[in-house]
């Protein structure tokens, strides 16, 4: 009796365990997808994969957690792009400029290498810049795949001075720099050491009022394939007949001169000797003033015995093997320029590139001296 | 007709929906535990959660690949344990001694909360090293769950000269010492640059051939709350007479004489004043060879001038702050000496305990010359 009527009811359970069989693979599917992908959106360097034979490659996965790392296979070479190098760009940032973020997201070296750390003061300043900068990094997390950073590490520290909250003039007194550059040698120290991982290729430092470079400045800088390189700075402004112009912004970067190293020899262990302060007068050859042959090769490059750090181009193993910001006097200098002669004691050279610009925010006042210092 | 059969086509439609619906119920319990295991087993420092407020903690996270840290928050204290502060271990190695890992082990500091961290040199030691740590490691970590580390970390890289393949006599000879020191320098360098987390409270130097130190050795050093702590180190060995006796092995850490400041005034900027050479008469008072009031104080502190790594703790601030292992003469010291000397003109005062002691291993052979220095 209930023959006629089998068929009819095994079809009918059949609907109902083939829908919820569906709907089940369906879910183990995204699952299974969904832990798959974010495993592999994490750094590389934090990826955890099961063990596997993989001696090539940077990383090896031991375990979730223990990773080897084989840093003569990081590779560190004048076209990244192709080698799929990892850059760290570092940022202190004491405030958001929207143009600086704006810059930076058009940068066209794939996002995906590109991990971002910024260091900020704790203070209202730095809680404002604080702000404007999480809600720029979210959005662009959350924007299209190939606009999202690799990583982004936000730290925040106190800082005596704090990074900047005197005002440009104020800033630039001879006293207050010694002070003053300490202070950001200690924040560019402790946002480098917390964030340089054993697989970073290339680290861009970039102030944070940079708001013009060109779309490829990373590849740019890493074509040049040399330890430590850095580009000129420049400033527009609107000049006193109402036009644009710009004028030259970094002083650090220079080559050393008999007068200054000969005053350099007459001072204490504790003195700095400063660029472009009246009453010292260095007379060494600063990158911003210099004249090429040929203005528009913009891939000319002079040797250098200071840098500046708006925008500044390091191979990881000069950091790797020690090179960091003196907030002490090092040789009479400190910061970056400290920075450019420890380098130079680890035996690195640097390099400037006089015709390659990078600009800073119209907004950050120049004082009407001259020959100013950049810090 | 079809009737009676309704109620029991039903009840076995039900069987089956509700078998397959348990079914999928489970699966997905089983993957939501499974992806939020994975994340929950992280280090904090790369733990991926959603954002949420807690302004209170050292790390915030924004999303899955951003994360904020408070530097402040990131507690330094006599009480480590209590204050769950993260410690940074960090050993080059270019053999491994069962011994060190064994005692390495047996250290009752929370494992969870110890990142290891390692460099190695590429060669046929290297690779042999390696791989007995390797070996090591998974069986810990695979371990019961308190014996487990946080994250291990081993690096690879190639030095010239290589770490550690040239005999102890050749080792220690005047000339090589140099590069040697300037080579281990690098490898303590690249380590410790890649390794430091934001969230990394201590950082715990021990040498590879450190086979004994009290259980207690984190907590004890950190509960002097110094920003550079270094206890004694001494080997037992088997006297002529076939008794065991021990005697005093590391040479670098040592108050500086005028003697010292003498000599060093006359040297060129390249020139290095090491500590245990008849070539080079110091006069530094070695904390090998001190005296105490007291010997069982193992609390009893003296200021040093020059440290020695076999067993060196330092507060992270003093390495953010850009504390490193200088590979050139600074200030005419070099490697851990240096560091000391780094550390002191970023503010910083080095601590010895001269009462407290750490052994290395017998096989590591001692040269007949009394006065000899560690590296």
């Amino acid at each position: 009796m209930a023959r006629p009527l089998g068929p009819v009811r095994m079809r009918r359970t059949n609907y109902v365990t083939l829908f919820i069989g569906a709907v089940l693979c369906l879910f183990i599917i995204y699952f299974l997808s969904q832990s798959g992908s974010s495993t592999g959106s994490h750094s590389s360097a934090h990826k955890h994969r099961p063990a596997r034979p993989a001696p090539k490659s940077t990383v090896q996965h031991i375990r979730r957690d223990v990773q080897r790392f084989n840093l003569n296979q990081v590779t560190i070479t004048g076209d990244p792009v192709a080698n799929r190098e990892k850059i760290l760009i570092l940022t202190p940032m004491a405030r958001f400029y929207q143009d600086y973020w704006d810059n930076l997201m058009k940068l066209n070296y794939p996002h995906e290498l590109i991990t971002l750390g910024f260091i900020l003061p704790k203070n209202k300043e730095g809680n404002a810049a604080t702000s404007a900068l999480q809600a720029a990094i979210t959005k662009a997390q959350k924007g299209p795949a190939k606009e999202r950073f690799r990583r982004v590490i936000i730290e925040r520290q106190d800082f005596e001075p704090p990074l900047s909250s005197q005002d440009e003039s104020e800033r630039h007194k001879l006293q207050n720099q010694k002070e003053r550059r300490a202070s950001m040698s200690r924040a560019r120290n402790s946002l480098l050491f917390t964030t340089l991982g054993p697989d970073t290729s290339w680290v861009l430092w970039l102030d944070a009022d940079i708001v013009e470079t060109p779309r490829t400045l990373i590849q740019d800088l890493a074509s040049h394939d040399k330890p430590v390189v850095v580009p000129n700075c420049f400033q527009r402004y609107t000049g006193d007949d109402g036009k644009d112009a710009e004028r030259a912004y970094d002083f650090n970067s220079w080559q050393d001169s008999v007068t200054a190293q000969e005053m350099a020899a007459k001072m204490g262990n504790d003195d700095l000797l400063l660029e472009g302060y009246a009453e010292l007068p260095t007379y060494r050859t600063l990158m911003a003033y210099m004249e090429m042959e040929d203005p528009t090769d913009t891939r000319a490059e002079v040797p250098l015995d200071g840098v500046g750090g708006t925008a500044l181009m390091v191979r990881a193993e000069v950091h790797r093997d020690g090179a960091m910001f003196p907030p002490f006097p090092f040789y009479h200098l400190i910061e970056t320029e400290g920075f450019a002669k420890m380098a130079k004691r680890l035996g690195y050279q640097s390099t400037g590139l006089p015709n390659y610009k990078v600009r800073v925010s119209r907004e950050q006042s120049q004082s009407s001296v001259l020959n100013l210092n950049r810090h």
